[in-house]
């Protein structure tokens, strides 16, 4: 008998964020994996034993330990901060499940359980800097070619899109971050505003309202979540940040 | 004294995608606006009394109604589907508040509670779609100029993003998803997948996995969210479309 897999994204943030569908799910499966960081937030309300803490790199590991134990007639939750359908676990998994040789009647059923992304709780923070069409860009170059990022970061800014940014820099690549500020800069007003978010919903969370022109670089890191206004977006007298809709206009 | 409004995203379907701090917020305040299909969804674990149902088109009203409570030191809470900040009702509120003639001190404060967006609920019933980077588009142009519109789908076809599709087609333009289709088709191979999902986590939930060439474009309708793969993405041997992240190839 196969046991299922669920794939669970937990929100950016602290468990508040987390829906009831995952929240009943996590419950009543036997065995939990996700990286370090994420199951410890988790960990104030599941019971420790069934927890299974991975490393930061190892996506494919932790991947394949959820598919060993499903074959096994385990119940697995295999976790994503944020949804695990943006930038997450869910297409590692799957894609790896579709690689084995497996009879179809064998695979373990997979269910995808969807949550709250760090761009939706950031956008919260700052106001309302999505109401229009936006593009979701992450600016590390280890998956796609830089090439590749540059030229839909230059796409999406002549084409008026507001712009959320997961990964817009680590350690390795400080200078993304500053070129993708730089080819904006080409294509928009420096006025534009500018959100930046650290760590949303967490103990450590900090907001900042700033624009492209000012944009402090040096600042962000792998865990901060950038959204860069439209041509219409602005920062109102209460200090929201606001894009509109159209109707009102 | 002033009331405090919440801006809450419910979720696309039904009660299982609300997030705690959502229901949480629901519980206590004195008052829940909101459009009548989306007070319905939530009817079954809110008492009826502190219920609100507006129209669908009267979206100032809401909002409007929903300041004036607050003003008289009302606790309100505003209600979107999905996430108030994708298409909701986030901003009309922080700018019509942002109008009134008020000192800043007047002001009823203001908190954005994010939601499972109907994309990400879309996503995870097609499998990992969205697993590279995205862009987020409404084909409605009651409020954006088609020509936008048109520009915007030109450059992120262009650019390999997977298309997140929201308002695809209405009773008065069926034409915009038709002509979507064949803006997509001059920069797209014909076999790229494509996903539908109708009512995503309601009764009358339909899920369809087609291609650009196959798109059936006249059944889609204003509560249909479409997804649609970028260069690299697939329909699996068991079904599910998937974008890989890159680092398994």
């Amino acid at each position: 008998m196969r046991g299922n897999i669920f794939l669970i994204g937990i929100g950016p943030g602290n468990k508040d964020y987390l829906t009831g569908e995952a929240k009943k799910t996590l419950e009543k499966v036997d065995i939990i994996i996700g990286y370090k960081l994420y199951i410890e937030l988790i960990e104030e309300f599941i019971q420790d034993t069934r927890l299974v803490k991975g490393q930061m790199t190892k996506e494919l590991e932790r991947v394949n330990l959820a598919i060993d134990h499903a074959l096994e007639g385990k119940d697995v939750a295999l976790i994503s901060s944020g949804d695990t359908g943006v930038y997450g676990m869910a297409g590692p998994l799957l894609a790896e499940l579709d690689k084995r040789e497996l009879k179809t009647e064998e695979k373990p059923a997979v269910r995808v359980i969807p949550g709250v992304t760090a761009l939706l709780a950031a956008a919260a923070k700052l106001g309302a800097p999505l109401m229009n069409d936006f593009a979701v860009i992450s600016l590390s170059d280890l998956l796609v070619p830089w090439e590749e990022i540059e030229k839909r970061i230059k796409s999406i800014a002549k084409t008026d899109f507001v712009i959320g940014v997961y990964n817009p820099s680590s350690k390795r690549r400080k200078e993304n971050f500053a070129r993708f500020r730089e080819i904006l800069l080409k294509e928009r007003d420096g006025a534009t505003p500018v959100g930046l978010v650290w760590n949303a919903g967490r103990e450590k969370e900090r907001v900042l309202k700033t624009t492209l022109e000012d944009l402090p670089e040096e600042k962000v890191d792998m865990l901060t979540t950038v959204i860069v206004g439209n041509s219409k977006s602005y920062i109102s007298d209460k200090g929201d940040f606001i894009t509109p809709r159209g109707y009102q206009q």
